[in-house]
């Protein structure tokens, strides 16, 4: 595509007639131009003006050519396509992000790297500078992508804590631990007793954490911890079926059901009353997400929200931070119970 | 991200000494990567020992930053993000599309551009040269992504007949005119005689293409045409409900009903039989896709196999050979009539 490039170049303004015209050095410009971190209002507001008597904003191209910026970010799924297309999550999520971004005119490029061979190819990709920082989706603590990336000094923000190098990698994360107690507080406060849950993949942050908050809760309600009622999936629909009908074999008793995400529990509806169950009557069953899974189900689900549009525009905020020259940070996001039919 | 490149570039070996290990140019190495078009059997032998011994194939980004190729393609959908996730043929003709590059080491970049403003930032990416070439998905004739990506040089192949512009753009389709020929026949084989049709967008070639093999097949059948019996919509499930429900209030004796895409198909059944119709003995169905759409639906439907794996396959195929120097090519694909329950 270099045929275009030339006719670019001769496109003005780039980012030194800015500067020239603000009166400010280019990293000043650069710096507003990516967040306006480390800028002072007036210097932000000469370059502002700078940048609408240019018209520099209508060519990030030619700065690009300069600048080495790409001037766009990867959304990285480390999950298999169908995935990507089963989970509505993925779907709310990258819609937040690509608004958020759209706000700073920087495109969004889906990348699904669901096997290894992917994830090698796409890293060579983005090390290579075609995007300037990578928003990376579920990425399992046994992936090494993240601690590629960030050797090779890509800008990363994580979707969910990365498990074994929170410290090193910036994150934004709903309260995993937090919702997941208010979900077995609120299944406790029933009257139910014997509450099984179905948890998501722990090798995952969502995994780990929803069941830490499940066990707390039990404990502190002096109930014995009793592994026959914990069973894992994987975030599919069908797992959250399989783990339900698995949990009824063991404890036919269970009154109560904690699945840690909405489409799993989707599932698990359909297998508890493929069994005779009825939901809430028999079991009481609280999802996880508030996802468009949770209005699929009959009845709709009792869940916990995650603030998916606050955890989208925050890892945009965090993610041009980088860009821009900070630290990574972490932000982490309360959630919210929200009552419906199934508990 | 150029902080990464110091380290790649003391990665050996580049394309030079493949070239040298072969005894080749390095022009001929390059064209033996990008497909082996032009390319003597014996000098691409030489060139792929010259790779294994060199080990040269896992380096592609050395060659990157001396080719100026980007060793990528971008799969850019003109759509609604919501529709990439609602059409199952997305996700589909995508995992063909990622399978296929995969045999070349490639990997596949989603761009969903469904806004004039992300198709603004989308284009300005793809002409910086991020990508070597793109795989149009769904683009409406109305959209000028299309000729201005031809204009800058853009390799690209289109996923159905760009209308407008067919002669320039390079592109795979399955036939659909003759595909819609072959379910009108066969509902009029069921002794149907007032035979509707929900069409896709008027301004895409499905939309058009498979209306005109309706009104073909109908005409030679000796029947007027009948605007009452043509309604369009826009492949979203709803419209498929909207349309088939809009028909029936039209014309109340209508017996069958082709409709242009599964997904629109499983909608309108949905609502001929919430009007009290029975599918097929009322009103037989007919679809379009074969997607997993046509298995969503009560009864599956009778519909029209578009050949995904060789679209996509194909789409691949013409466009590396367009990245390899070679002209554009159209190719188009027969369909298969799959007799299921609603017709």
């Amino acid at each position: 595509m270099t045929m275009s490039k030339p006719e670019q170049r001769r496109k003005a303004p780039t980012i030194h007639d800015v500067a020239r015209e603000a009166g400010v050095s280019r990293g000043t410009v650069s710096r507003v131009l990516n967040g306006g971190h480390y800028v002072s209002p007036s210097a932000r507001e000469a370059v502002d003006s700078a940048i609408r008597r240019t018209g520099y904003v209508v060519n990030r191209h030619a700065r690009s050519l300069i600048t080495g910026r790409s001037d766009s970010v990867g959304f990285l799924l480390t999950e298999p396509q169908e995935r990507f297309f089963e989970d509505p999550n993925f779907n709310v999520l990258l819609r937040g992000c690509t608004q958020a971004l759209a706000a700073h005119d920087i495109p969004l490029l889906l990348m699904i790297a669901g096997t290894e061979d992917e994830r090698r190819r796409i890293t060579r990709y983005i090390t290579a500078g075609h995007v300037d920082g990578v928003l990376l989706v579920s990425s399992h603590s046994g992936d090494p992508l993240a601690a590629r990336l960030r050797e090779a000094g890509v800008p990363l923000v994580a979707c969910g804590k990365p498990l074994g190098q929170a410290s090193k990698v910036a994150y934004v994360a709903a309260d995993d631990r937090d919702g997941a107690r208010d979900m077995v507080r609120h299944l406790l406060s029933l009257g139910r007793r014997t509450v099984g849950m179905v948890t998501g993949p722990l090798d995952t942050p969502g995994g780990t954490e929803r069941l830490a908050g499940y066990r707390e809760v039990l404990a502190e309600a002096g109930m014995a911890a009793d592994d026959r009622l914990v069973v894992s999936g994987d975030y599919s629909r069908a797992s959250g079926e399989a783990g339900a009908a698995e949990l009824l074999g063991r404890v036919p008793d269970m009154d109560a059901l904690f699945v840690a995400s909405d489409l799993m529990a989707q599932g698990a509806v359909a297998a508890l009353q493929r069994a005779g169950r009825r939901v809430p009557e028999d079991i009481a069953v609280g999802g996880f997400d508030d996802s468009s899974a949770a209005l699929g189900a009959h009845p709709e689900l009792t869940t916990i929200r995650q603030p998916w549009d606050r955890i989208s525009a925050e890892m945009v905020r965090v993610l041009l931070a980088q860009i821009g020259g900070e630290d990574p940070a972490a932000v982490i996001l309360p959630t919210e119970l929200v009552r419906r039919g199934s508990a």
